[in-house]
């Protein structure tokens, strides 16, 4: 029998991409403060996660969270942070843990080590572009980095530390995925950042269905999901070792080493 | 002219302690949801620090905030820790912020990592007092550990990430300290966790004036407040680079190998 998964942020981009690459997978559950768009399954509820009781009896008999549902924007302001990232968080974790689920995936973000690019060489170098700045090997950002560039950011680190807790009080395995950029349309070519971040959409697919599929001996971990970009900054070993995820997509750095070069995008 | 001093939380235990010892030192101010006991400075506010407008005035012309306020237990609810540790926390470096407060200095804890010592050894063997069960020397923690143990652990966590973002965003000069454990009487002879934990009343006073004074290019950093207990777990090395921290006291772990003995308290 397929395992039954909710998706908090279903309408969102990510959602949308499960949707359609796991549907024959996976027996999917939704919810969104958003009203469904097409291509989402019948079981789809619009309900505000920082509502407690207006998500809870959706966890019922649930395998696995995807909680993908937030305020997605570095932008976003305090109280919209504060509401859907981290009382909406909390109520996700704790709905869990109630309903008995057996795992939360969750979306964390590279936002929760923004600042690390935004500031400091190599990884600033990588991001605007400055291939002759950079020394190589770069020594990979990994799980314990925290450097959050925005309140979304320190939603993120929030959210990661709440699933710590969760998992070590109450036995939920939960796995945070620090998301590189998903991007439509799916290419990344438009600048150096995106050329690090790129996160394909076929790579989150198969990213997010490694976090599900995990064994169940990871009882906690942050794990990183981009492409195998060249310009990439973040580890790839421990996620490989933690839940066997590959990526198959990965973007060049090629149009970026020569200049005057028209920018795809 | 004597630095003026906003501390939250002032009428609980550390804040009568800095009263006590650094009153002839600093100008002290003090905020606290709690009427005022005796042996608290004149210039003292009754408010809650989850009431931003009922704060923010009392941040002008501070030089440097001791944030100390907070539900302070391990067994707070959600409720609780949402408005006091959460609310509250990003209210007073945002009031801090706007005020052009210098310096805020954070009082972490060891929650953050907590779930080390009450899982894994040698940390572990250290808190139930299995002496012999310790391979030496133990690996210290460090500020890149994070393990709450407790929605008052994450929101500590949250705490030392919100202060990260508000040095890096707005150039605030933040001290997160991870306090081990300020018992009155000023004993810790009762547990070996509190053998471990201890850090004196004399040294927190010293502790939290060498994060006041601390060199301006401390922009932000994570650092740790113990005694020199025998049985510490917890890096020292770091935060005496960092600010100046050489605590005077300390807990031998003698009465833990005699087995018989009688337990002082």
């Amino acid at each position: 029998m397929a395992r039954k998964i909710l998706v908090t942020g279903m309408a969102g981009q990510i959602g949308q991409i499960l949707c359609r690459e796991l549907s024959a997978t996976y027996d999917f559950v939704g919810i969104d403060r958003k009203p469904t768009p097409s291509g989402l399954p019948e079981d789809f509820h619009v309900a505000e996660i920082a509502d407690f009781d207006a998500i809870r009896p959706r966890f019922d008999g649930v395998d696995t969270v995807i909680h993908l549902g937030a305020d997605p924007s570095p932008r976003a302001s305090w109280d919209s942070v504060l509401d859907n990232n981290i009382i909406g968080t909390r109520n996700v974790f704790e709905a869990a843990r109630e309903a008995g689920v057996r795992r939360v995936v969750f979306a964390s973000s590279n936002h929760v080590v923004g600042y690390y690019p935004m500031k400091d060489d190599p990884y600033r170098a990588v991001y605007e572009g400055r291939l002759a700045d950079i020394r190589h090997p770069i020594e990979p950002l990994t799980a314990t980095h925290l450097r959050p560039d925005s309140y979304y950011g320190v939603s993120k680190a929030f959210g990661e530390s709440l699933g710590s807790y969760f998992h070590d009080a109450f036995g939920l395995s939960v796995i945070c995925m620090r998301i590189g950029w998903v991007m439509t349309p799916d290419d990344p070519s438009f600048s150096a950042a995106a050329l690090s971040l790129w996160l394909s959409h076929a790579d989150a697919a198969r990213f997010i269905e490694k976090c599900i599929e995990a064994p169940k001996h990871v009882g906690f971990a942050i794990v990183h999901g981009m492409s195998d970009n060249e310009l990439r900054i973040w580890e790839k070993d421990d996620t490989r070792r933690i839940v066997g995820f590959d990526p198959e997509d990965g973007a060049g750095e090629t149009w970026i080493e020569r200049p005057g070069a028209p920018k795809p995008i």
